[in-house]
């Protein structure tokens, strides 16, 4: 029961002709082109000496080459280890050598990166392929044609905001079972297409080539986030679904002006951590259908998401587990009472066993590192990580309350909040601003506005202005490294 | 990998106050409603000392009795064994002790066979329970709130045309898969309404209890096929897919008259054997999305089906096998080549592993018996059973493609064909037409017809006109019964 037909053949079998991806300015591969490549540099790689089993990192940016890419690792049964194109050389370097890749696909624009990466590893500089050079071959080379479910598909870094980067590692099943759970909550058409504008070395953006192959649902392919272009994708030109994260949706509006989405725009699905309300609350008022959802790369992407039905009425909910998931907050090992904060646990056919070279996990649930309450319907609210909360006489705090406040401060572009060590207090949560030009910010300012949104021991007792956050290649604030950031400089203090 | 949470406790946590079920006149059940009578049955049967792994046979008609009963049992985790109403109680006896079951559900209109069943059985009478006194129980018995994709959830006897009926294992994975298969090809629309006229304890039925927990999908369930009924729920009650078999499909258009269906009915599901392409035809003219499909029991429903987009271009084909599957056809252990007639072989997550006490499947792929061919571009046309082909000459005829012409003339409403042993060419095909009241059929008249339709050894060369065909409980015409029908009796021969 557990194999399946290989995904891309299949489509290609049933609808050969219809396009698979468009990207670039007019292009488009169909489904049977995508096939063609996909097999031809399969041949090429083997030839090369790749074979299944191997270890084969991908470095790119989001270009069609990188789903052939993904594709040829699939019909040889190689492993494909995603990259991040934000890494340095070094952390390229132990990446490579932690997943033990054997080989390395690089975009031509990452390929001075690619090479000096290589350099600090053991692996030989012909191991190295470019994406203006792929390797093609024909010929009869067998290539699979089942894809069993319990096989590693896919590793990925997870961002780690602490600690060294570990690899998940999916399975097909993990990334089949995930696609399907989507559609099972938001439905399936033929007529939706779904936009990729998300990096496809990350989870989200991957589980897009997933769905493209096991839906079989085309998907229009962005090289980066460019707000204009989206909406104009979304107005003029079928987009039915778009995935984005709070920082997009924001510029999204922005541009949008008093214009309007198409009724044929079903979805704007909204990942990547704690949204601010007042976000939720104006694409509300501009009927943008915007489902917030709940994910990380263990979970090979969303496996919490507002169904929607439940869009209007649970506003600021990541929603509920998705149908072949389950979802628990424990707090000290016991289920949390509704309202309850506590450490978000899930289960699913899409969760990941483990990390490469750490064994499996034993437990039955993934312990997520976020925190989270349910309400008394059971709806999920996401607050933050576990390991960021600052506790304060003896209260818990979570950085991104204060942050989602602070951030409907008029003049403030970029928040971010961590706990200062305190004598009387324990940690006494600390602001990190970055400001909007022209914008006057003070401590006083900021004490005022909070006073009217968060319980005093929530309000931040100093006041750090900066031109950036430190932010990780998820483009996650790295909380820890905020006082750093400003090393010798004084805040303005309460 | 292989667990996901019960689908009931599933459905009723995401949309408690839904309509699940329609039934009866103005009735219905919401997904709450129908979790909470599953478990007080679930307790009931418990207490009254059925446990996990039991084998439980359920006889009943479409009552939503049915589906809490089979929901209760996978609470328990006991095993569903479905039979056929039409079963005699010798017959009936026969699948209880064959499939070992401790326990027996009966619906009310049936109860009188049952008791005679048990009879014949070394099962004690107080293990039948009537569906009008179900046991409900309360408190704290725990029960599943997970489901495991390789435990054995329901036993179904193939109708077996030929020798003793064998009882097809489901496990809880093959049912999912087939709902998934579905969906990825249909589509999956939050207005769906699907369609319950089938028998339930057949596949076809059954399936859709299943989508009806596994998307979400209200069904509206009737206790037996009536077209004015049926026509009536799609003009005007909102239902979108109906599952049906040919004879049904021409009395749906038959009471249709002049009237048409609404936009929003989208599926016309037509499985159940070969399909007389004139049917087809008249659908199509009369702009119903009629879409065949092919399966059997032992694929858990359909596993080869016409997506809408290539409905039109492939009128009489079944279709390509569904996302997770995959078909071939084979002469002799050889890929019959394109148009070449064979076996028909199947393999995927949604095909049962094996028979009841007869062992599991060895081989990746099962051979359905049934014939058929693949056009060049490799979609289906189901011919025939292997088994009923009839070897005239030397030649290859399948009596699915001569009843399909003799349906075409004027005065025939069924027509069996079957072989005769010839001396000169080993077999001819031989005609059993059941007439429409007033027409006059002939020997002359018949062959006339088939000229211009068949080639001459394919036309039947004798005829009898007789009052009904001998059918088996899944109203399959018996085909080796036919001359058994008209013992004595003389045929108008060529």
């Amino acid at each position: 029961m557990n194999e399946i037909p290989h995904w891309l053949e299949k489509q290609s079998d049933l609808q050969p002709t219809n396009v698979a991806i468009e990207y670039g300015e007019h292009q488009s591969i169909s489904y049977s082109e995508l096939r063609e490549e996909s097999r031809k540099l399969a041949k090429g790689l083997i030839k090369k000496g790749v074979k299944q089993g191997d270890h084969v990192a991908i470095l790119s940016g989001n270009r069609v080459e990188f789903p052939i890419c993904v594709h040829a690792l699939s019909y040889i049964g190689a492993v494909v280890v995603c990259l991040n194109t934000r890494l340095s050389p070094e952390e390229l370097a132990f990446q490579l050598t932690d997943a033990d890749a054997t080989s390395f696909i690089v975009d031509t624009e990452f390929v001075e990166e690619g090479h000096k990466a290589i350099e600090l590893t053991t692996l030989n500089e012909d191991t190295l392929v470019t994406m203006d050079h792929l390797p093609k071959a024909d010929g009869s080379i067998s290539l699979n044609d089942q894809l069993s479910l319990d096989d590693v598909f896919t590793m990925m870094y997870t961002s780690g905001t602490t600690g060294k980067p570990k690899a998940v590692m999916h399975t097909y099943g993990n990334h089949w079972f995930s696609a399907v759970a989507s559609a099972l909550n938001l439905g399936l058409s033929a007529r939706d297409k779904w936009l990729a504008c998300l990096p496809l070395f990350h989870v989200g953006g991957f589980s897009l080539l997933m769905k493209n192959v096991i839906y079989g649902m085309p998907i229009r392919m962005l090289a980066r986030f460019d707000a204009e272009v989206i909406n104009n994708e979304i107005r003029h030109h079928g987009v039915t679904i778009v995935s984005v994260v709070t920082v997009m949706l924001q510029r999204l509006l922005k541009d949008l002006q008093e214009n309007s989405y198409p009724r044929s725009f079903r979805c704007m699905l909204l990942g990547g951590g704690p949204v601010p309300k007042p976000l939720l609350h104006k694409a509300n008022e501009r009927n943008i259908p915007v489902f917030q959802t709940y994910g990380m790369t263990e979970t090979s992407s969303q496996i919490v998401t507002l169904s929607p039905s439940d869009a209007l009425r649970k506003i600021g909910s990541a929603g509920k587990a998705l149908a072949p998931a389950t979802l628990k907050v424990l707090v000290g090992g016991r289920i949390a009472e509704p309202y309850e904060t506590g450490e978000i646990h899930v289960r699913g056919p899409m969760v990941s066993s483990g990390y490469y070279k750490k064994g499996h996990r034993e437990a039955e649930y993934l312990a997520t590192g976020d925190a989270g309450y349910l309400d008394e319907e059971g709806f999920l609210y996401v607050v933050d990580r576990v390991n960021d909360m600052i506790i304060s006489g003896g209260e818990n705090i979570y950085p991104a309350e204060v942050e989602s406040v602070l951030l409907g401060i008029e003049g403030v572009e970029e928040a971010g909040v961590t706990g200062m060590p305190d004598d009387e207090w324990g940690e006494v949560p600390t602001a990190f601003i970055v400001k909007k030009e022209e914008a006057d910010i003070s401590l006083e300012k900021l004490n005022e506005y909070c006073r009217g949104h968060l319980a005093p021991y929530k309000i931040p007792k100093q006041l750090f202005v900066i031109s950036q956050l430190p932010r990780n290649a998820s483009n996650k604030i790295v909380r820890r490294k905020l006082f750093k950031s400003v090393e010798g400089e004084h805040g303005y203090e309460h």
